[in-house]
């Protein structure tokens, strides 16, 4: 079957790796998935980590590969330097670095950096899924997205290019203090997940848009209102996520104004916790699965750098 | 010498127990430190464990004992329950709850709490640094009370009045950041305390202040400066250290309005810390050192409840 491959798709981040052989026309004809991260395989153990999963798939050498993610960073495989904002979303695929030293054709996509002093910033795959956004949208990609996570991500688009963009520490402000904090209790004695429409959670979104400055305060209060006012554990949990999420889209209301619309690049409960802050906040959303838009990504990619291996359309 | 008790102090907590045995003019003749905090006491042992100490200064069964602290919540010895703002500072020694059951006069001092339903806020020994503070100060007590810790405290004290205070997640914020995010590197990686002066603590204060929605975003920005600006860990942990003391004075503006000045409660760097950032705010302080306001608080209390005991002055 994998003698059908065209290109070979490759998402390597810290934690993980996902490979997929694809076929001429751009479709995933298998997902090999590992454990194999960045941050287990030492530097000069790359091309053999590789190897490896080439050879389990059957790949012949003559499939070029294409590659996205922090295997790409300083600390990764070969840097693929940042391109610098204002770009087009297709820039990455220009600009992917040639692996060294390697008879098959293998290349990383570079991230997209923001250089200047006061709003630095980079993503490193989030570029990738954007060009998957658009191959999924069908149409031009244009607006806010959102792309909620552990360092979520905020991407001006306009016409296809990325004007400015901004990462959060939101996933991991909520996991940090359900980890080291007073609020631990709280946040670990919550039993299932938050409710989208319940009102410690829309309280928590509100408060943050209408008052972001007492979120240190904002975020102890779960603590004496179940002292005073029997908060439960999942209302606290809830008024917690609120919190952290209103603040983000306070946040990015406060970098980019009003937004009339946001693109919310959401899967799963999350993405349904965001859908419903975004709408408290008055900025409807247009929710597009997130899952598979690296892959999606890296098949555009590689059709605009080996366009003779596809069936273009 | 300890037959020439007066009183004995006690402040208990949830991590340590403070003993001071106090002569007929207030003053500490002894102190007494351990790590029998609230955490490691059994509900049935704190008698024998207060017995234990007592027995070891060899204080007479007819000295009474004042205590503050956790040992008074619902989950220490016997429950003093809050007193309600707004109240005087000097209602919690009104209030101090007789423990049952023991042949010494042994009390607990309450401690103060905002009841409403959207402040709903305690404080437990804050409340007895206070009096503390009042005897310390050495006039009647007006104004903003600032007590940075691992749960910062604000109070707004009029005339000897508490009117209102919140708590802020302002310490512990920077704990949980510190051990679990990716600013681990950069917390754990600076050398030597956060430079109050330096350009980056008062960069952090100052976009604090000047845009308090964007919090999150500023918390990861250390990253990608360490990346593109080779930011390093020192400027890293003050910017970090800037960012969270500056929302906490952004807080409490925007919950007490413009402040003329504020008594900074401040020991040791802590203290340096936040008045420098207080200074930035526009908001000049009063540093009162937060050493042994406990024992000066307990000791006002004790002469409140047992003015025979003492010389009044």
């Amino acid at each position: 079957m994998q003698s059908q491959a065209a290109v070979i798709a490759v998402d390597w981040g810290t934690s993980h790796l996902r490979m997929w052989p694809l076929d001429p026309s751009g479709k995933a004809l298998d997902c090999r998935k590992s454990a194999d991260g960045m941050r287990t395989v030492a530097k000069s153990d790359f091309a053999s980590v590789m190897n490896g999963h080439l050879k389990a798939l059957g790949l012949p050498d003559d499939v070029p590969a294409i590659m996205c993610g922090m295997v790409g960073s300083r600390q990764g495989w070969q840097e693929a330097p940042y391109v610098t904002v204002p770009c087009h979303i297709g820039d990455p695929a220009l600009g992917a670095v040639k692996i060294n030293n390697t008879s098959r054709d293998m290349r990383i996509l570079p991230g997209i950096a923001n250089r200047s002093l006061d709003k630095a910033d980079v993503m490193r795959s989030e570029e990738t899924q954007l060009l998957g956004l658009k191959e999924k949208m069908g149409e031009a990609l244009t607006g806010l997205v959102c792309m909620p996570g552990t360092h979520a991500k905020w991407v001006h688009v306009e016409d296809e290019r990325v004007l400015d963009f901004f990462t959060s520490l939101s996933g991991e402000l909520f996991a940090a203090l359900g980890a080291g904090s007073v609020l631990k209790y709280a946040l670990d004695g919550a039993s299932g997940p938050v409710d989208a429409n319940g009102a410690a959670f829309i309280d928590g979104v509100r408060q943050s848009l209408d008052d972001p400055a007492t979120i240190l305060n904002r975020l102890f209060s779960v603590r004496p209102k179940s002292l005073l006012h029997d908060l439960n554990n999942n209302e606290a949990a809830a008024f917690i996520s609120g919190t952290i999420i209103g603040q983000d889209i306070a946040g990015a209301k406060a970098r980019f104004g009003d937004a009339s619309s946001v693109i919310l690049v959401g899967s799963g409960h999350l993405g349904t916790l965001y859908a419903s802050a975004l709408n408290i906040a008055e900025l409807p959303s247009q929710v597009v699965d997130g899952d598979e838009l690296a892959v999606a990504g890296l098949a555009h990619a590689a059709r605009l750098i080996w366009p003779d291996r596809f069936n273009l359309k």
